[in-house]
């Protein structure tokens, strides 16, 4: 198992540290690594099934300064569990809340070079339920049928990775023999 | 469409830029985003298909002191071409070369705050041929039938969420039928 020799912290900012690490492999090689580190306690992302559909929001997306295809998601507040966390960011973000919800997965964004945890949440029997959040504008709800989603990647511009991600596991989850 | 108002650098490092960036929305409604840019030209990830076996790797991944499964992968070199790149990485990191290697989809990883793209490309008619990469260690080769993958997500501890990503994205365009 490589082992970290030294690490030490670039910068923090608001939302994230940057760490060097100089790590030693088994065989000796040593290399030096930059890494991407969150601060808070890792963020939720919610699939949220309403009768036959997947609800998707479309979000500003400030990195791409454009819009994307993503689900309801949002950091997980200090001192919050994670099924709480999502079933806020539902009701602020698309107005629903669950009265059932599990997680079912914890996802690694980047591995290699960011230590982000997204704890993937399967959102059902949804019922209105609103709370303010902080989002800039409302967001664009946008439903595609969970059982015909074809058209999903030609129609849909800057999906994000972490949406398809979690499509992939739902998949897997809710039917076995789907490869 | 919002506009940013105000950009500043808080920090370039050896791979990343992180920027803060004044949004302005269409409700003039004022946020303010901290966002990362990778330095360079992107990255790509490769499906790569041998026989009836996808052949993913088993790499370390330093941003959680950990080893990872993940499909092979690296960044674009200046100049080079997408499939070039994604060539090159196979040869690297599992000792083959496509002969019929295509891209089929252009990935945003967390558009909110990263503008990171990756790059999917679909590998197939391997033929064993040899790079030598900067990796720090050889890499285990994993194969997984393609068709039954319903072990790979309780088998697989930190599995890459691009890995999964990739997946949907390969189920979505090899079967008009899938969900």
């Amino acid at each position: 198992m490589p082992i970290i020799k030294n690490k030490s912290t670039i910068i923090t900012t608001k939302l994230f540290k940057i760490n060097k690490l100089d790590i030693e492999f088994d065989n000796q090689a040593i290399r030096e690594y930059e890494v991407i580190s969150g601060t808070g306690s890792g963020a939720v992302m919610i699939i949220p099934i309403l009768g036959d559909n997947f609800l998707f929001i479309r979000e500003y997306a400030a990195a791409i300064n454009n819009y994307s295809l993503t689900f309801p998601k949002g950091k997980i507040d200090d001192g919050e569990s994670i099924l709480v966390a999502a079933n806020r960011e539902l009701q602020e973000e698309i107005g629903y809340k669950a009265n059932k919800i599990r997680q079912i997965f914890s996802l690694n964004l980047a591995p290699g070079y960011m230590d982000h945890k997204t704890y993937i949440v399967l959102a059902e029997n949804l019922v209105p339920s609103k709370l303010n959040g902080d989002e800039p504008e409302d967001l664009e709800v946008i439903k595609y049928n969970k059982n015909n989603l074809s058209n999903l990647l030609l129609e849909s511009n800057n999906i994000d990775s972490r949406a398809l991600a979690s499509l992939y596991i739902y998949n897997q989850i809710t039917n076995d023999n789907n490869s």
